[in-house]
């Protein structure tokens, strides 16, 4: 059997061969734990602090400023509710299209006496101005508006809201978990603008699952979700995963020395896609705002995305109807609604996110193979009728 | 040059080849991320599923009880933070030796509104019962004693705790991170006695870092600690590592599977150490207790712990002197101190612990070796006085 062709890089990647063998010494004979005082340990908290170095100077951000976590979701939380706990309750601002791991913390934090302000975007998938001037004059005292989104890939203007927010008063968080690798992200620039924490994760970047990253200015205050034993500056306490970690930094080395080759390579394979998917008269979503090189958001009339996802896997292409993480949850996007998507168009959107090892000849296949199983669907569909 | 000895398997344990041998491929062409309804999601997704079957039965629990987390100090936080998040603020004990993963978390809620009764314990590092009755009349929401400890190896009468706790109407939470794989560890008595959550970690039983559990009665109402995309239903959500799950699930198999050739192995060796401690007039901590098989914590009168694990270390053995997790902490141990040990004696612990890959041999070169350097640290004090 042939492997599936993987098109749902927004989802996770395949980790890169020069990660795993930098991960492989931590999972054999370097087997410390970080914080015992023995060569074993030395040898761990040394690996830990060079991907520490690594992570840091690819964003362009201090050693100091890097706490790790094991995954997005967690370092979302950790801002939001870390910041939150420091506070009086008051107003938090995130935009409707955010994650559900920026989304659903501060859905918890109106539980204890928060308010919420989802910002609404436009019909492009970019914040809305009036409604970010709006929850700005509440003087919110977080706001937190993605760098780039997982389902469309469009792109944020952070550096301009990240200013409005501090001329207003508020702690800006954004996070880049999509946007690391696909973009430049520079935490420097970022923060001098008024961004004053990223999140990052490791495996959308042919890193491994298990090992993310909170960038933090240092003058923020946030409290531990995790506490203990006091490890990553007492921000996140717990044996760390040295393996992860150490594939956290190589991956994020690669992913930026490769970024001024890839980007444009996938640019000009997601423009081939966009093409095709045009001639069968797909609607595309996010045109018109700027978005990552290697994401299309689709949909095609009368084809459920659902079904047409899993007859593609069976016809060989791994792709997406909704973001991964949630997609236990079979409700249209809720980006696609913040968009104003009407339901029946949302529910059958298609995600194709592609990766560093995609090839023209894999995105020809695929557009081919998406004709065929269209025509069946749609014939299928009028059988029915 | 050789590798040193290592003999520190409490503050985590070298990777089973078997259990390498199982990581790999969720390190190589098994890329899917467990939320993606294609070939690869569902992988992923199988995997993690079995890897629960595995840690399930290995600790005579459901599949549904297992809550995966990165490591076990999440699991203790996110049942000391979870749990009272459902409740009002009240009264909770914790024993005064549990690993700071319990409780740092519980001082934590100390700020929001909780009262905290920190339980003494005996010299002998058993809590104690006068302390432990005045804890249950006043009526404690939550209580959380450990199953073993980290430093003395002290087992605690857990069953018998629980059933008094659950007669005063509180939750039951025991940290069986170092009781996993070297004594039985039944949850299904245990919840039958009234326990109704255990915390597990993958990588003191020969598996990985980035793996832990919480064990945890479905009849328990808990808030998540990490919340988004509704992973581990609902309870810790983010992209599974799915290597290191699936890793802790072969852990679990081989460390119960061994256990009843291990145990006994373990505890010869131990006798042979402390006999040879005791020849040097080594006092030993936790005596008159049941303990864990492979712990000996000791101190040598005149002797630092820190400075005896240093110089140990470069004569090739790694010995630890407080718990790993705190050892950023110079103070002498917590669980001493509650123990009743003077502090002069009680900064000269260092703490032995074996594993299964421990041998006579290592046995008996440490004894010879600590003899040697013990011998010229006293010198070296005795001249400089
Ligand atoms: C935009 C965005 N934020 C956060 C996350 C969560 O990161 P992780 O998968 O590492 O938990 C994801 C991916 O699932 C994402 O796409
Ligand atoms: C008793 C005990 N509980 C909890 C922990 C924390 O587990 P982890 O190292 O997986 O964070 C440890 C080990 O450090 C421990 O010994």
């Amino acid at each position: 059997m042939f492997a599936p062709v993987y098109l749902d890089h927004n989802a996770t990647t395949p980790l890169e061969p020069a990660v795993r063998e930098a991960m492989l010494p931590w999972l054999s004979e370097q087997c410390g734990n970080a914080s015992s005082r023995h060569d074993y340990g030395r040898s761990a908290r040394r690996a830990i602090d060079e991907a520490r170095s690594q992570v840091a100077s690819a964003i362009g951000a201090h050693f100091s400023e890097i706490v790790f976590t094991s995954n997005g979701t967690e370092a979302n939380n950790l801002f939001v509710k870390g910041a939150a706990a420091c506070m009086k309750p008051g107003l938090l601002a995130v935009s409707a299209i955010e994650h559900p791991s920026v989304i659903r913390p501060a859905e918890q934090l109106v539980r204890r006496g928060w308010q919420l302000h989802k910002l609404a975007v436009e019909n492009d998938g970019q914040v809305d101005a009036q409604s970010y001037r709006t929850a700005l004059a509440g003087k919110p005292r977080l706001v937190s508006v993605m760098l780039a989104n997982n389902e469309t890939g469009v792109l944020q203007a952070v550096d301009a809201l990240a200013a409005q927010a501090r001329a207003a008063g508020a702690l800006f968080h954004s996070d880049a978990v999509q946007a690391l690798g696909k973009i430049s992200v520079d935490f420097r620039s970022l923060n001098a603008a008024g961004v004053n924490a990223l999140t990052l994760s490791a495996h959308k970047i042919g890193g491994p699952k298990g090992a993310a990253a909170l960038v933090l200015d240092k003058r923020v205050e946030i409290e531990p979700l995790i506490a203990g034993g006091g490890q990553e500056r007492g921000l996140r306490s717990g044996t760390e995963n040295v393996a992860a970690i150490v594939g956290f930094g190589v991956a994020c080395e690669l992913a930026v020395r490769n970024l001024a080759a890839v980007a444009p390579r996938l640019l000009a394979l997601r423009d081939q896609l966009e093409r095709g998917l045009r001639a069968m008269g797909a609607t595309l979503f996010g045109l018109g705002a700027g978005r990552l090189p290697n994401t299309t958001y689709f949909a095609l009339d009368d084809v459920d995305g659902e079904t047409l996802v899993s007859h593609l896997d069976r016809a060989g292409f791994a792709v997406a109807s909704g973001a991964a993480c949630s997609s236990a949850n079979p409700e249209p996007s809720h980006v696609l609604r913040a968009m104003g998507v009407a339901p029946e168009l949302a529910r059958g959107a298609v995600r194709v996110s592609l990766g560093a090892a995609s090839t023209a000849e894999q995105v020809s296949d695929f557009l081919r193979i998406l004709q065929i199983t269209v025509s069946k669907l749609l014939r299928l569909t009028a059988v029915a009728v």
